[in-house]
């Protein structure tokens, strides 16, 4: 009972030895990436460095403590900072205090939500972000991260939050290019993302095994930061045009819950439930990939109470909105790391540093932070989603494309909504127009199909339907509609049976249109009858008064409907031969 | 090709004798109920009678020329008036200029909403009004309007437009009570209620035959009218508290654009389009209902464009906004009306009532048109509704609940908008969490149902599932998690066959699942096929990869995948005799 609310106890019972190394080493290799990745995306989201590093503090130690995933490398991630950004931007400018304020506030409300929503276990809602609207949402969003970098590469004053004000801006500012800036930031965008792959091969071809060589290959991120910090040191470019980090403090962070103020809560609400969905998405499809990997299970519900205290604990150490993040993931889990305790040890480390090398990190390019966000993020992109998807369903490529398109051109949070809610529209656009499929007797079989598609038998007295989709408000008038033109097109028929294999729920409004079709029916002396009803729609049914005033029977299945309804032909069908003639659809 | 834009062309040809004498007759009574509703209407929407003497001319003539239905009767009907007073309420005081104005631009963009929806044949939308919001919607309203209509039955002063705005009026109005007016009200009221049915009896009981008797029974009104202004006129009671009509503008009314004014337009746009929404729903089901009697076809959009025209000629009259009305479209029915021209023949005769007889109505009480009011809506309550509905489905009993309860306790347009998200939410709530059936063999049959509620025969070879929903985003993850949690409890599975019988679309997220569920066993060393996918459903898989990923086949049923994965339980189950034993659900 104890682990359902505190889970380490789980894994710290059988802690071993060679556990213990596993996640060393994984917490070393994730420390020296999130050292610098942390101060990027802190600047990222428009807060000074130390709000990325002490996101890896107290959020990785309670995530330790409470997540299921031994893998998940939980800290500061671009997409939850841009969207950061954009929030804390609503209230006040960067630079300004509320603005640090806004995001410790977002931190806490997104942490709270999520913690609500877990304890609820509610984190089935975040299912309603579907695959294309999430993977348009991560283009976009790495399009604008991206954008926003371009400044600090350049070393001019390119701002906005969206392309309509970045584009203007840039062209305004490519006058003002410091290349001295440029020159550096190309330097260190050619090592990074040569190093991402090179620097591995180039160990093992120096002569260092393997896997020494993959791990030392991560370490392109030490090597660029120290490098281009040594020699804006040596050379003084600080002093010709290069900006650079400066004075960060030294230290754990301050621990305080941060200002109340009612009306910024009201303000950041909806923001920082979108970042918490967002983040919690994320995080978890990165956990369960990797935990399929081992075939072991990932809680979704207790993720997002892992996630939530973590948000909470940045919250109150003055640090930014944290969650999962992919890349830092990879590595933590080929690192090896065995338990969550790796994340701890990464907490740690992070705080050795801060405490010990921050003074080191005063001449730190920002450019060398921009080239980090940029190389992080080429990796979010994914162009090729939008064709593929458009090609296999054309409503799920409008909801890709409504979402990047007003994601880079209005906002982020606008661009979500609308991906949402444009995949909720089109799925109850297509429900509304159910497809409806005559059906005959596939010849040698008990099976009926659309006689449109199939070599099937039928009969003129029976005219049987199968309606595809479950009979609910918006779609209750169609298949009313489609009955009556029947019953004026055959005037032999006598029957009319409803194939329910497809209906999975009958509304109330559905409810009173089959009563309606039953009237109508029986005024012309045409029985209407049910077959292949399930389970739970039967047992629905029952509460209503249908069943009493139908006209005809309920069959269990198709084949039973038939074979009283018309027994000559629907025998005959089964005795003969087996047709598999497929025909193609009109 | 004429007609089709001209429909009226249609039934002029055949135009007969026999047809003039059924729709003049039907006119007459018409009329007869259309003055006092006209007026008492008006006074509901918080305009002067004429506007609802208006209502009852051109638009009738519009209806008649471009509508389907020869039964319908348009004109001001009470829902509308109530919306309307509503809205108009929102941007200036009843009685004020601007409130008169704010009508008239409801009309016409109602009109016009109505007749774009037409013309792109956008019709169906109003199918997501369900029939349960809609009946929960119409008795909340009945209510508010017979609460609005306190102040002219008790003449005292009773204001607002919710009950939590009414009550308190009306208790604080307890004190000032005109009895005089009350006494008058309750006479009425009781004269209205009987004559309904009496009247008819009466007459034939004095010896009329019975379709006379029947036609004259609906004079009830012109009684309860010519009687109680007469009452007034020769006892002076208006000096004595009772509040009369007044005058009436004498006249055909003025042809005008109402004044263009943006901001007025951009507050009323919304509440227009819902009562756009409202009056087209209403007025077609009436149409619909009346043409199934006669096996004649209603064209919804059609109707769309007719009642738009017929609001847009409201607006242009100085007239409320119109749609067609319950009870004067069945007495319409009832008394013979053969083609439209009936409603332009009670057109013509309303204008001839307004040219020769506002001088004698001076003297009507405001307590009449109040009774006839009331009356009218008495017929609009169905409590019963909601009980009836909530013992069929928890979910349109709840809808029901929550239109009805937001309707009374904060307004019509909040209510009905309660209504419709709701009934959407819970309907994308329950499809994303569909049901799902393990299923086997029906011994003696090709047939296969759930294990839980039927006697089947299955083997622990292969585990088949059957989802009752479609495969779309919310509910992606569900049938993953299912079949991994099989994969564990059975450790002789080797294929699992998801039976496609009720998928009636598989979106991109689903499909990324089942690719997942696909590698998942394939790692398992489990084939995975699919049986009884449908036409649309396969066409668009072929558009993806999965097919090509399949491990297993796709069979055309799920018998012929039992066929070929566990041939000898399942010959030996056709074989066997037929159980029918039902198995009651856990």
């Amino acid at each position: 009972m104890l682990t359902k609310f505190l889970p380490f106890l789980n894994w710290t019972k059988s802690y071993q030895r060679h556990d213990l190394t596993n996640d060393l080493i994984a917490a070393i290799v994730v420390a020296i990436m999130l050292v610098p990745q942390g101060m990027a995306y802190a600047m990222l989201a428009g807060l000074p460095p130390q709000a990325g590093l002490y996101g890896a503090m107290l959020p990785l130690v309670l995530y330790a403590m409470f997540g299921s995933s031994p893998s998940l490398a939980v800290g500061p991630v671009a997409v939850v900072a841009l969207m950061t950004a954009a929030a804390a931007g609503t209230v006040a400018d960067i630079g300004a205090p509320g603005f640090h304020l806004a995001a410790l506030w977002i931190a806490l409300l997104s942490g709270m939500m999520m913690l609500v929503l877990g304890l609820f276990r509610l984190g089935f809602l975040a299912n309603f972000l579907s695959h294309p609207v999430i993977s348009g949402f991560i283009t976009a969003a790495g399009l604008l991260i991206a954008a926003s970098q371009l400044r600090h590469l350049l070393g001019t004053d390119i701002r906005g939050k969206t392309l309509p004000e970045v584009i203007p801006s840039f062209v305004a500012g490519l006058g003002t290019i410091s290349w001295l800036t440029l020159g550096l930031s190309a330097l260190i965008l050619v090592f990074l993302l040569w190093s991402r792959a090179g620097l591995a091969k180039l160990l093992m071809r120096l002569g260092l095994g393997a896997p020494i060589a993959k791990l030392l290959g991560k370490t392109g991120l030490l090597i660029a930061v120290v490098g281009s910090t040594l020699l804006v040191w040596g050379t003084g470019l600080d002093q010709h045009g290069v900006s650079i980090v400066g004075d960060i403090p030294r230290g754990l962070p301050p621990f305080a819950l941060p200002e109340f103020n009612l009306s910024l809560i009201q303000l950041l609400a909806a923001p920082a439930l979108m970042i918490a969905i967002v983040g919690y998405v994320e995080s978890v499809s990165i956990a369960q990939t990797l935990a399929a990997k081992k075939r072991q299970f990932i809680d979704p519900d207790r993720e997002l109470v892992a996630l939530g205290l973590a948000n909470l604990g940045a919250g109150v150490t003055s640090a930014m909105p944290v969650t999962g993040g992919l890349s830092r993931s990879i590595v933590n889990y080929d690192a090896g790391a065995a338990t969550p305790a790796a994340g701890a040890m990464t907490a740690v480390l992070i705080a050795l540093a801060v405490l010990a090398l921050t003074p080191l990190m005063y001449y730190l390019p920002n450019a060398t932070l921009a080239a980090i966000i940029i190389v992080a993020v080429v990796s979010l992109l994914d162009f090729g989603a939008l064709p593929r998807t458009w090609a296999y369903s054309r409503a799920d490529g409008a909801a890709m494309a409504a979402t990047m398109a007003v994601t880079l051109l209005i906002g982020v949070e606008q661009g979500l909504l609308a991906g949402v809610g444009l995949s909720l529209v089109l799925y109850l656009y297509r429900t509304s127009r159910p497809h409806m499929a005559v059906v005959g007797q596939v010849p040698g079989t008990e099976h009926f199909r659309n006689i449109d598609r199939h070599a099937v038998v039928t009969t003129p007295e029976v005219f049987s339907i199968r309606v595809d989709e479950s009979l609910y408000f918006p779609n209750a008038r169609a298949l009313e509609d489609r009955i009556v033109q029947a019953l004026s097109d055959t005037p032999a028929l006598r029957h009319v049976v409803l194939q329910c294999s497809a209906v999975n729920y009958i509304d109330a409004s559905a409810l009173e249109s089959l009563e309606a079709i039953n009237e109508r029916l029986e005024a012309a002396e045409v029985q209407f009858h049910l077959s292949e009803v399930k389970g739970p729609v039967m047992d629905q049914l029952e509460r209503g008064h249908l069943l009493h005033d139908l006209t005809g029977s309920v069959f269990l299945t198709q084949f039973d409907a038939m074979n009283k309804l018309a027994p000559e032909t629907t025998q005959a069908c089964v005795a003969s031969a087996r047709s598999d003639t497929h025909i193609q659809p009109a």
